[in-house]
């Protein structure tokens, strides 16, 4: 694996592989990068989580990591995005962490450069660090993926991170369906409401309502979605015993879910973030270290 | 001390164990952190002097330090300041520097979190890292508070400064007086002219006119304020010896002070910023030191 | 050298070190600096290519980078150059490398400040460091300066780059001419055509178009500038043997250069890029070292 682009192209092999790493990195084993290798991450869109989680992971896999500002670079001069990478590649860095607003922007890296590229999110195609810890978590609750049934709730058509889920997943056997309005089912078959999921799903994940989208809430308040498509308190109870809950974040309290419901004892939502540490380590590591 | 949120907090027996840690970092002396910290600075208003101070001070005493950028964070995606700083410990994360335009933002974040918080100024409510810098200034200068005469002069009623040092000082034995317009005094008394201050003052502490504020020069020019309210060549050569003049800067040269008054040999304001170092060196340490 | 601040003010003694200590660190030697220097990048204009170039080389000497964000800063509030960068000296910084619109902005850093000042790049001033790697990668393909003919193609009036080399070169007893358009040649004697220069010229360096100054395409479409001052694929048919093609970039593509001689074999764009890692640590070890 030299870089890191979809999960289409994970075998399962390699994703248990990451997922045995990301484990021996949260027991407290030390990384095996024997030289010191540079990291930069160029998010042209917004991020908290995914960002600070790969900023803390290089740094304890011990890289150095070269600052980008994409809102204070030469993309502002019109520069293409495969100037910027060769660019930052000849000041020396081995591998880049991007994340784009362009589906698929990866394709014109992949010729004449010799820099790793490990995809954080690209328009609404992927999302395969993310992919990668709910996979961890599923994984470390239940122990298998072999028959989980998974259930993916909200804006399937514009979620990377259901796009990535949902192949990573059924490739590894679990059972996933989705439970959102019609015009969000996008390229898969949905369940309109959660009548038949609430009951017999092992994970329920939450996906954002991203109302910075103008059409969001096309036909939605905030209230009305939270009741046909929420996570609300009573949908909760309904869960089945041992049943998790799961949510990309950032959350909007109140409308994908309960705000009392975000940290309740079926939540995984923050346990998510710190698998997500661990992982972004496993996969900095696998690659780098792949670059020799 | 688990967290540094107002100096209403810090006891004296607390601000004497900093200020000698500060003395002992100014000498020369390690920091005796034993292992590796992590440490972000959030930072939602513009700063130069506290970022920058905090950040040398973080890798001066050898913590790593993870960017976070919050004008390209999450909180444009309408996140909750509770859910972005969980967030942030859940990648590992031992403490944070926090600037936030809400008076007692912390407040929200002191239950349900396990990372240590430090205010680096709360809307118009506190800023106690400068107040422990303008503090060691003094200390420094005199020995001693007992007696000490400080004046703050200026935008009293929104300066975070004038907060902390007022609460501060008082503890310590120092008298306080304040200077400044009636309509800026807020729960101070003021004196609304120099005449009884300019000879009788230890410490002259000007605040800066907050011109970002629509209301600042409501009623002032810069010129009128500057004779009024400033710092002129006329009332420093009335100051008695031995005093000093402080700024937690930014200065508006020339209307809280005259511009060849900014380095006299009266003025600490350069120096209240590298006293700050070694202040924030002391904080830090005392904080991340206690968290084992 | 305590500064770099201009090309006229290095001497070719200088100059001439630079480039060797560069070759130095491109062969693998470890930089020489004995304690921990803290440098911070001060860019009050975009820049992806300078920035990271420095960010890279200045860890790689083994100096502490403190972050500055010039468009989250106390610049903002009106604070003078002058505070803003004794302000950092005062946190404990030993040099700042500082881009910024106003031509000689390092003037009114020259008294009062004990900071080292790196230039990279004042207003339509100079842009020592790139010239620096500009002559490192002549000199690398030549082994030479003098008689070499060096043709800088463009906006020369307001290009910083031409004015640094433009010096540098001259003084080095190159050859250099200009091509462009009768108003962009501001100081110098410029060809309005490519007619005497293309069969001649040792190095074409073409400058960028910068469109994002309102006038820059004034009389010209992208088709017509390429048309006229463009490198297109006939005129680089008419390149002497061993000749070689420079753009300090970022690369307007099929304006100033076709697109597909951007990595032609004549070609050392990107070369140069690499270069200035090296370049930027010297000069960086150079004005370090220096201090002591």
């Amino acid at each position: 694996m030299k870089n890191l682009l979809s999960m289409d192209e994970v075998s399962t092999t390699e994703i248990m592989q990451i997922l045995e790493r990301a484990a021996q990195f949260e027991a407290g084993e030390p990384s095996q990068l024997e030289k010191d290798y540079y990291v930069s991450n160029l998010f042209f869109e917004p991020s908290t989580r995914t960002k600070t989680s790969f900023e803390s992971a290089e740094r304890r896999i011990g890289a150095t990591v070269i600052p980008f500002d994409a809102g204070f670079s030469s993309v502002l001069k019109g520069e293409t995005l495969y100037d910027t990478v060769k660019t930052i590649q000849q000041s020396g860095i081995d591998a880049v962490v991007i994340r784009h607003k362009e589906d698929a922007y990866y394709e014109q890296l992949l010729g004449g450069l010799d820099i790793a590229i490990i995809n954080a999110g690209d328009g609404t195609g992927q999302h395969p660090s993310q992919s990668l810890l709910d996979l961890y978590t599923i994984f470390k609750e239940f122990g298998r993926f072999e028959g989980i049934n998974v259930t993916i709730a909200g804006d399937v058509a514009h979620s990377r991170v259901a796009k990535s889920d949902a192949v990573a997943l059924t490739k590894l056997g679990a059972n996933v369906n989705f439970v959102c309005p019609p015009e969000w089912q996008g390229e898969f078959d949905a369940h309109y409401d959660w009548d038949q999921q609430i009951e017999t799903s092992d994970v329920i994940m939450l996906l954002r309502v991203q109302h910075e989208r103008d059409a969001a809430y096309e036909g939605f308040t905030k209230e009305s979605y939270h009741e046909q498509y929420g996570l609300t308190i009573d949908r909760e109870k309904q869960m089945k015993d041992g049943a998790i809950i799961m949510h990309p974040a950032p959350i909007n309290r109140g409308v994908e879910i309960d705000t009392t419901l975000v940290e309740c004892e079926r939540s995984r939502i923050f346990a998510q973030m710190k698998n997500g540490l661990f992982i972004r380590m496993a996969i900095l590591e696998f690659i780098l270290k792949g670059r020799g």
